[in-house]
């Protein structure tokens, strides 16, 4: 029979760290550190199979769970010394998730579970705390009734209607009518009336009383933790990191301890190494008589752990250092040794009952694209790590964080902040502000860049959040909600900015009396924790001295080459100094959207309103110098690195002047009435421009058009040739869905080849000829194309439209939908769709490669920097890929993780093998 | 060594009819006639593989060959008893063309080859007709100069410029100096005076002189033959025909006979059955004192064969019955021989020389669809072939000739005919006048109904043919070129009205002293060769008595389903006419296209144009009882016969108006304003709506939608069930790429189809929920979809555009090209692209298939009335295609075909295998 349960924090431990598919990630590091010997309350894991069990069957616990779970618990009670429901000396239990991968806060937790009036008198004697008692009883009742008998139950509460906001504001009204402020200012007596109250209340709006049986009140809690996986919060956040449905989470049942019973009581969270700059110092945060709600939930500024990270924002709090020493000694070893146990920073939750300490928690800390890289080359450096492990420690997006701008520090030097908070999320943002997650989703469509502004974040902002270029809370700490999800993303972020009153309702926040409205611009230094009015100038990120060497240690482990799309010789120079191989796409139209000049334009007007063959060649004769004059400095500038260059590729339509001045300049040097071509513009319109007359299309009815760039690329190559500067262009026909268009084209390429060469009395241009497979049809027949050209390049944004009958201008319509009703798992222009686009791949490496063995393959479309597009292309064995200049550094990063782990799976595979024989 | 000569026409023949693909049809017919002993001109025939060797060796013969000509010739000079180049006895020789399949008139021939200086005298003292020898040696001067001289060259002509315009400008002259009207009026010294001026001048224009000698003659003639198949008219007819350039062409060198050596020497064309009707008499045309090509060419009327077959254009005609009646004898019975050899009609060449009779050619004759039809029923009722014959005996699109619509006989009767000639193609047609090819194409382009008129057709009119809805010449036989071209396309056609004289220089004709200018409208009866002033009414083929035999014996045969494309009950009516077993296409929107009344898609607007779910539904509940009327009629009209409904398709801004008055109209009927509206309509707008918002896109986004069209489905079938008529309705979902977009509207329809049985107090309606496959993803994921899915339907047209990344709407402005070039060989909207589109149709079945291995798969784009494409379907497996009514006996055949084909194969391929064991 399947085992679901499995014990910690005893010497009855079954799990380890290894078994986290299995146990959820708390799960297994709760049991590693039983092996470690290292102090956690007694409990136990059942399992993610559990879990999906449970959903298989409709919701329902398993056979057998029951009699498991009831020996786990015998093990807790003798290991804690309580027992469970016993009305002298009962033992308190929390129930938590505990998924393969950490998703801080979309999941449910119940804490103190057992307590009923049957217990309550036993454990006030034992504990000698009326107050505290009734305090989690409380605590139990708000949680087990919002929890388990509303939300794991599917019932949907908007508009406060919900039962925690009806108790919340029971407890507001008592609090009013006492005259007090803050929950701990209750009195015993207060809290037992609420308790009573909140009872009757339950019953009320729910119609099922609160349980008073422990063992129901158990079961509960764990149906409620597994049924919060498939809740709205948790699937919506599941779908943004791409975690499978299928994955389920583990329940942790676990003894309670307190750190609310009193001053020798305390809850704290804490990071082996400072998670957003990656210094190496112990950080965290902790309350003194406090749950560690307390502390996650932003409602108490926390104070620092000890004095070295102390801050501008906390130095007058008191430290756990010098607070309680002798505990803090005990902590500070524990979290050496998991580190270096780990080998890896670790985010640790810890709480003190009553002078004695308790790990409640131990994993792998979440930390900034900084933190990551510098926490790599340092644990590289003191040998904790070695380089292959070091360039899988950050994650390719991490990277994006790196290379984000910060508010240009000349800027701040002029300018006085306007508040202060929490380093939470580093670089810098500017933008509108809003302050509902609902308004930022709104703006951002929009195409405004906003900041939201909250007094707390709570994991229904996730939207707004990931919709916002920046995050600012008056509340919380480094550990609260919006600092975890903002980190995560890189995003920049401050929080526990107190001196900011916001006010959502009325869309405004005061600052020192200045109020500050919907739509007002702020700028955030995400990095200092600094606020500032208005918009300040943005500069790159300033070279973080580790990045070099990063790179050096990405590129020596890389195989995969790393090309970047590079329209002009200016994209040309900044793709080099990213760190590119060469050009993966050069798009000789850009030079006709007019941003040098204008000339260029007007003369591919003119040939695409020709009226005849001979009229087209008099403006292609005019343009052609441009056209060279642009191939020649960007092959010039790549200095022998090759640069694909793609011929022309718009439907022509798309170049047809709108206004009348200017229709009417082109009418007069074609010698033509305005009438006339307007006729010729509107000829030319077409009612699917992205499948029509474009790319190769237009070189076959038009082979003067490809005959021009040919010979501008040539001439160009062979000039610099002459000068003894090297250039590699490799010319590349696309949209080509038939080996006879290519043939068609290659017969042009090497007329025009020939030609130059006797022009320039020369033997030789280095130079390749292939074509952009981005029409399924072109996979379909890759065989047949791979006959006449040297490289394909996959053009992965074509081959998305037409692979899906996506157009891509138009998917506003629906896409939002689809990906909400989870139709698809990700925008597939984002990344490849690798279930169906990713078979088109394959098929045309393989087919292409089944007729020339060594053809030179690639992507250019816009996957081409996204990380697991990377993995894939590096799967399918292609070449190289081509993203924009900015992200080569991720696609790099990318490559090198997916050659690693693929050498790493081929070790494993052939050691099992090994073992097997 | 490969043997490349095949001798004929002697005892030592080698060949025989089943070697057609190496001999071609001539040379392999010539050999099977010799092996029947029936008289033929001794000759050899070199193979298709000669030719095939000769282009890829540069046009150089390939080594070897010399000898074997030299050895076939020998031969030849023995059974004719004559010597090739001997000055006493000479031996003249042709060399023709003969490909695997007949190619009329698009490659070249040479006569009289042997004719020179050193040979004529010899000639006229064994012929004692001088004036036939230098007749004979001007036709080889005028023809060599042209064939060999120039064409062969690669020398194009264009303008009159050519050698043959020359030389026949030099006989004009010449005729005019002798006021003579006719080439025979010319004399003996006439004749020598005008080839000696040929030689003059070809000497001039060339700058090469004609040769005067035998065996040089001998290989410039065979060369250019060969050369011929690569020939501008052989490529455009291959294309057309869509014949493969890698089969070559045989030459087959042929001892001259002389059917111009005066009243005793005559030569014909003749069928063994009438060609245009099918009817069992032997059927041709013959001329005294001529030579083949001037039956062929249209330049002289012929004369009926036999006395049964005159008609009331050539009663007044000798045939060769009663003119010469022995030898009609002699050529009765070798043509009743020949037909039952061959058990299929045959076309038959002969020369009579000085009273003796020679067969030139027999092969498979062409026939109008009619023809084919009636003879292989007459031919089945008198057991020459067995069933299974008689269905492969007619192409599937000669079918579409016998569907045509033809004069109706009552305007015909109230109308007086302006023209008579020769019934050539069946049919009536009627249109706007042309005169010449290139005005018929570019008329027809323009959506114009053309007739084109000429005097008499030449190969290079064929495309102006095929734009034509009609052929009329005023010369020519029902051999000649028209006539031939026409009936191989089941085209109207008349020929040789002789009373119209036409003017294509200044687009007129002349009947009467009545002048008809280009664009005038004529009707044709080209069944019974009848021409009339003005537009005829047209009615539908009145049934051909052997047609619903023939059809039944298809059905006999026939594996795979027929179904019709139908979006009307009327439609559905018309189908079931046609023999449709089912409708595979019912598109719901085609009610909106406001046929019958605007209700409908005033409604659809309004649903379409609605701010709110609230608004929408609004006008949903108003248009459900359209759309349920539609559906319930349709259902009802096919008794039980499956009807595939696909759910709402287009993009929704197809349907909004654009003209002011409808605007305000919705606008006041939505309660908002005409601005507001427009805005709506705008915002509606897509850059490629063909990729856009539609199909299942609309059906996820607005799931009301699909509810309606749902409801309308099973409450009609519901209805129908209850008053005891059978209904079976298959929902078809459109445009699905994603297993997610069927399980999310299958959710809708399982609601629905609850709720109605509910309503309606049933237990059941019998329905099918499937999905049409036309996006390419959707061909990758069919493994995935066909577990959401009861049927797949293959949606070419869609499947094609995106496949190829065609927009159908736009690819005008470069498919012709595509063609003419060579890169596409057929239009793949017309014809299936079985090598690129194909592969993701086989795709879809057999992943489809791996899923649900009983999957019912069937298609329903435009394609699948084509006859290739047909055959490619069954190919594949599937369970049906679906048509337009009309073409529904033409994919029942090619279906009928497709299966026997298939099993002949498999057969043959097991007696192989059996014989290798």
């Amino acid at each position: 029979m399947t085992k679901y349960v499995y014990s910690f924090g005893s010497k009855k431990t079954d799990g380890k760290a290894e078994m986290k598919n299995l146990l959820g990630g708390k799960g297994a590091n709760l049991a590693e550190m039983s092996r470690l010997n290292i102090p956690a309350p007694g409990g136990f894991t059942i399992t993610t199979d559990c879990c999906n069990d449970f959903f298989a069957n409709n919701s329902h616990f398993p056979p057998g769970l029951k009699q498991e779970v009831e020996k786990a618990l015998k093990i807790v009670e003798q290991e804690m010394d309580m027992k469970f429901g016993d009305p002298k000396n009962p033992l308190l239990v929390s129930s938590r998730s505990g998924a393969r991968m950490s998703m801080p806060g979309m999941m449910e937790t119940v804490l103190n579970i057992g307590l009923c009036t049957k217990t309550i008198p036993g454990l006030i004697k034992k504990t000698k705390n009326e107050r505290f008692v009734y305090d989690s009883y409380r605590r139990l009742i708000t949680m087990y009734s919002d929890v388990v008998m509303e939300k794991a139950e599917g019932i949907e509460t908007i508009d406060g209607s919900g039962i925690r906001n009806q108790l919340d504001g029971i407890m507001e009204k008592l609090k009013k009518k006492r005259g007090v402020k803050n929950d701990t200012d209750l009195t015993v007596e207060d809290l037992k009336q609420l308790c009573a109250e909140y009872k009757t209340q339950i019953k009320k709006i729910i119609g099922k009383p609160f349980p008073d049986n422990p063992m129901k009140q158990l079961w509960g809690g764990i149906g409620a933790v597994f049924k919060s996986w498939n809740g709205k919060r948790a699937k919506a956040y599941r779908r943004i990191e791409g975690i499978p449905d299928n994955w389920g989470t583990a329940t942790n049942v676990q003894a309670m301890v307190f750190g609310n019973m009193g001053d020798t009581s305390a809850t704290g969270v804490a990071f082996t190494r400072n998670p957003a700059t990656g210094d190496n110092n112990f950080y965290g945060e902790w309350l003194s008589n406090a749950q560690g709600e307390d502390v996650v939930a932003g409602t108490r500024t926390p104070n620092p752990i000890n004095e070295t990270t102390k801050n501008d924002q906390n130095e007058h709090l008191p430290s756990l250092e010098k607070a309680m020493p002798k505990i803090y000694k005990q902590l500070y070893s524990i979290q050496k040794k998991l580190e270096r146990h780990y080998k890896d920073m670790q985010d640790i939750e810890f709480t003190i009952q009553e002078d004695r300490l308790y790990m409640l928690q131990t994993r792998v800390g979440k930390r900034t694209g900084t933190a990551a890289m510098n926490m790599a080359m340092d644990m590289l450096k003191s040998r904790l790590i070695n380089e292959k492990t070091a360039v899988m420690r950050v994650r390719p997006d991490q990277l994006d964080e790196l290379l984000h701008p910060i508010v240009d520090p000349k800027a701040e030097e002029k300018t006085n902040a306007i508040a202060k908070g929490l380093p939470a999320g580093p670089g810098g943002a500017n933008g509108q502000i809003v302050f509902t997650a609902e308004a930022a989703v709104e703006w951002e469509k929009k195409g405004k860049t906003v900041i939201l502004v909250r007094e707390e974040t709570n994991p229904e902002d996730v939207a707004g959040m990931r919709a916002s270029s920046g995050i600012l809370t008056s509340r919380g700490g480094m550990t609260s909600h919006a600092a975890l999800v903002a980190r995560g993303w890189g995003k920049c972020c401050i929080v526990g900015a107190g001196m900011i009153q916001v006010n959502s309702s009325d869309k405004k926040m005061v600052i020192d009396g200045k109020t500050y409205k919907e739509g007002d611009v702020i700028t955030l230094n995400g990095t200092k924790g600094i606020v500032y009015k208005d918009r300040l100038n943005m500069i790159d990120a300033t070279e973080n001295p580790n990045f070099q060497d990063y790179m050096k240690l990405v590129d020596k482990y890389r195989k995969l080459g790393v090309r970047a799309n590079a329209d002009t010789p200016g994209d040309a120079k900044v793709a080099l100094e990213f760190g590119a191989e060469g050009i993966g796409l050069f798009r000789t139209e850009h030079m006709f959207y007019g941003e040098d000049s204008d000339a260029p334009l007007f003369l591919l007007r003119q040939m695409i309103l020709s009226g005849s063959v001979a009229e087209r060649k008099k403006a292609l004769n005019k343009l052609f110098k441009f056209v060279k004059k642009d191939i020649k400095a960007t092959l010039k500038a790549m200095n022998g690195k090759p640069v694909t260059i793609r011929l022309l590729d718009p439907p022509l339509h798309e170049f047809v002047p709108q206004d009348a001045s200017k229709l009417k300049e082109l009418a007069t040097v074609l010698g033509i009435s305005v009438n006339e071509i307007q006729k010729r513009g509107k000829d030319l319109h077409e009612v699917n421009p992205m499948m029509g007359h474009r790319g190769v299309r237009l070189g076959v009815t038009y082979p003067e058009v490809t005959e021009m760039q040919v010979r501008a690329i040539f001439e160009a190559a062979a000039e610099l040739n002459k000068v003894k500067k090297k250039a590699l262009p490799e010319i590349m026909i696309p949209v080509t869905s038939d080996l006879n268009e290519l043939i068609d084209q290659k017969q042009i390429v090497e007329k025009v080849y020939n030609e130059v060469l006797a022009k320039k009395k020369i033997r030789n241009i280095d130079h390749l000829v292939g074509t952009m497979i981005e029409i399924p049809r072109a996979c379909l027949l890759a065989d047949k194309m791979a006959q006449a050209a040297d490289f394909f390049s996959f053009g992965t944004n074509d081959l998305t439209q037409m692979g899906f009958g996506f157009s891509r201008d138009d998917i506003g319509g629906f896409l939002g939908e689809y990906l909400d009703k989870n139709i698809l798992k990700a925008d597939p222009f984002q990344t490849i769709d690798q279930d169906g686009i990713g078979q088109l791949i394959e098929m045309g490496v393989i087919k292409g490669r089944s007729t020339k063995k060594d053809l030179k393959i690639g992507i250019c479309g816009e996957q081409g920097g996204d990380p697991a597009s990377v993995e894939f292309c590096f799967r399918t064995g292609m070449n190289y890929v081509s993203c924009s200049p900015y992200r080569v550094p991720i696609a790099k990063l990318a490559a090198a993780q997916a050659g690693l782990a693929a050498a790493a799976t081929k070790k494993t595979t052939k050691k099992n093998r090994r073992r097997k024989k």
